[in-house]
């Protein structure tokens, strides 16, 4: 294949970490049976892949039993878990203006068919919550809260210390979405009283595709999202009440699950804060190489200001979908263009009608690399 | 790791050919980005894999647009997605008593929340259907007609064509969970009238978990499962219509369906029909091996019948999960025993009290690893 320079992170992080197709491999030869549903060797094999995998993200995430921890396909799927078996008729849900698709969709669905109620917090144009209007929103004490831990598009980092804060006083569930988050900041789901944490294993965390999960407060119960087989009490005809089986029905993705495991212990060895200190700082970079770019506009927190690996942008010469596709036709540099799957954040970046160039750096990005991206963007805007 | 007898084929089959963990690895290096939302050169070679994998496996089963065909988790998601996503309240359901528990838990879960009405049709000791009142249920107009294409504890195999015929003059819609059928006997969903038929990626067709499918004929709309992110129509508040993406929320597992690909190309080059009869062989060979150790008692078809790779049976003299243990332990061959997530089989086996152990073979079984398991059967049954 042509030589690549990656910044498209915030979709999926690449390449991995070698550890993680090792570990695949192994697998896929030591314990590629079904856990939990046999006792032979390949299937306890694959019942422990599982358990340490949880035991480690128990660990990134502070969570006190690994048990609470849910495998999902994706962050979508422990979101639909997460909002679908938590909210019922006449329930009110506090959201965000920078949530992603997969939180606005469950609710809008459930509105549609649960007549559930949801007020989305207005960010500012740099992605800032409005926390007035947060405190307000909440001390209303909707059933549930849901926030982004970070913004998709704009990188901003939502205080989700002060909003559980606030949610634990009111009596809300919190739900927070840490596609963005889980790897580069410090998630304490205890001190953060968080409830419950959807995340993707394919991002920040370097696993494979295929994997993510939930954490479910001990304190809450769902309504499980798949019914099905779990290898106990197979008799009944209700899901089983204990953990994880109940959330986990059918075939996991061992192979997969084996990969999120080296790489978590590839982010716990790097340590989260040594990592978002190395992604802000290829940020700034990005951001100083591009903001003088005639036409061109950054979107998300001021320079200097916290945020994640992203920089998105738009410019006034070169439509998004054109630099993006130039960037990656003549020089090699894969971004992602367009909506990112967070309408309302656009809204907020007053970029609905454009859409925006996203740009997100990874734990192995070098400053090299950032370097060939702003030249590329400037020559590309300059002969605009 | 020690050396291994692997006859639990019917959970997840083992080993997997060479190719399918090279095309992983190749998946990994070329196509690790997220398909569909983004036009740099991974993000194309993602929705090649995913497309090619979507027309490979059209061909299998004689769907015309690969693009009715949806990539799940796992059988279990398909199944959710198709009975939740079609089943209103008031619907009635006609089924089989051979249901794994990923069909009975969702049926009886909408009991519960919707009243939905479900008749499960009875099958014989040996696993056969009952037609005559499955022809008196399906002449009731259900909304719904579910069947296992064969059983996951007897083997035994139910005449889906029949039973496709009966649905469509009925104006029922169809569904058939191929967990073990795929890749062994022939389905033609057009020919066999199946309107919605769930599968497997790690058992018959050889790919890795992670993987499964529903496919959803284009007359029938089903509410998503998932709500979420799809890379297109992102402004709007629904799932868009357009499918795939309706039902493909969220980043999917393209590395797994990369290796799924590889699985049945397999599967085609050996053909159903072939891997059907090699199976089969090693079925009656293991069943004549068998049947006369004192005190067990083989369950399923006759010796001679159809039936796919599965032979399950009882001790009176040893406990299913002891003789599955000590198989494990002693002469490392890995079976299972237990309720195999199908009690209602059971119950028509008169196996609910005692579970059953249960042997199943795959495409690279072979005839000396079959006398093997039978000199060990024997060896722990005249010890008893």
């Amino acid at each position: 294949m042509k030589s690549l320079i990656y910044l498209d992170h915030a979709a999926t992080s690449w390449p991995k970490p070698p550890e993680v197709m090792q570990a695949m491999q192994h697998a896929m030869v030591e314990a590629a049976a079904n856990p939990g549903r046999g006792s032979h060797y390949m299937a306890v094999q694959a019942s422990r892949v599982l358990f340490d995998t949880r035991k480690i993200l128990s660990r990134l995430f502070q969570i006190r039993n690994p048990n609470d921890l849910i495998f999902t396909y994706n962050t979508t799927e422990a979101l639909n878990l997460a909002i679908k078996g938590l909210l019922r008729e006449g329930d009110s849900v506090v959201a965000t203006m920078i949530e992603h698709n997969s939180v606005r969709r469950p609710l809008e669905y459930l509105k549609r068919v649960l007549g559930i109620q949801v007020e989305y917090i207005p960010v500012n144009k740099c992605g800032e919550l409005d926390m007035i209007r947060m405190k307000a929103a909440i001390s209303r004490r909707p059933r549930l809260v849901v926030c982004s831990h970070s913004s998709n598009l704009l990188g901003s980092i939502l205080p989700i210390t002060e909003i559980g804060e606030l949610a634990r006083r009111f009596n809300a569930v919190f739900l927070v979405d840490a596609a963005q988050s889980a790897g580069c900041l410090d998630i304490d789901v205890s001190a953060m009283n968080i409830d419950l944490l959807a995340f993707p294993g394919h991002k920040g965390l370097l696993g494979p595709q295929g994997t993510g999960g939930l954490y479910i407060s001990p304190a809450i119960e769902l309504e499980p999202l798949l019914h099905g087989g779990t290898g106990s009490q197979s008799e009944e005809k209700e899901q089983p009440l204990v953990r994880p089986d109940r959330y986990e029905a059918g075939t996991p993705n061992t192979i997969g699950i084996a990969g999120l495991k080296a790489g978590v212990e590839q982010v716990l060895a790097r340590t989260p804060k040594r990592i978002y200190q190395h992604e802000w700082g290829l940020v700034q970079q990005m951001m100083d190489g591009i903001q003088g770019i005639p036409g061109l506009q950054l979107l998300g927190p001021e320079a200097g200001q916290p945020r994640t690996g992203i920089t998105s942008f738009i410019s006034a010469k070169v439509d998004a979908s054109e630099l993006a596709f130039r960037l990656d036709r003549e020089y090699g540099i894969a971004v992602r263009a367009g909506m990112h799957c967070t309408p309302l954040a656009h809204e907020a970046a007053e970029t609905l009608r454009t859409g925006a160039v996203r740009a997100s750096v990874g734990v192995d990005t070098t400053a090299v690399e950032v370097d060939a991206f702003i030249e590329a963007v400037k020559e590309i805007c300059g002969r605009a």
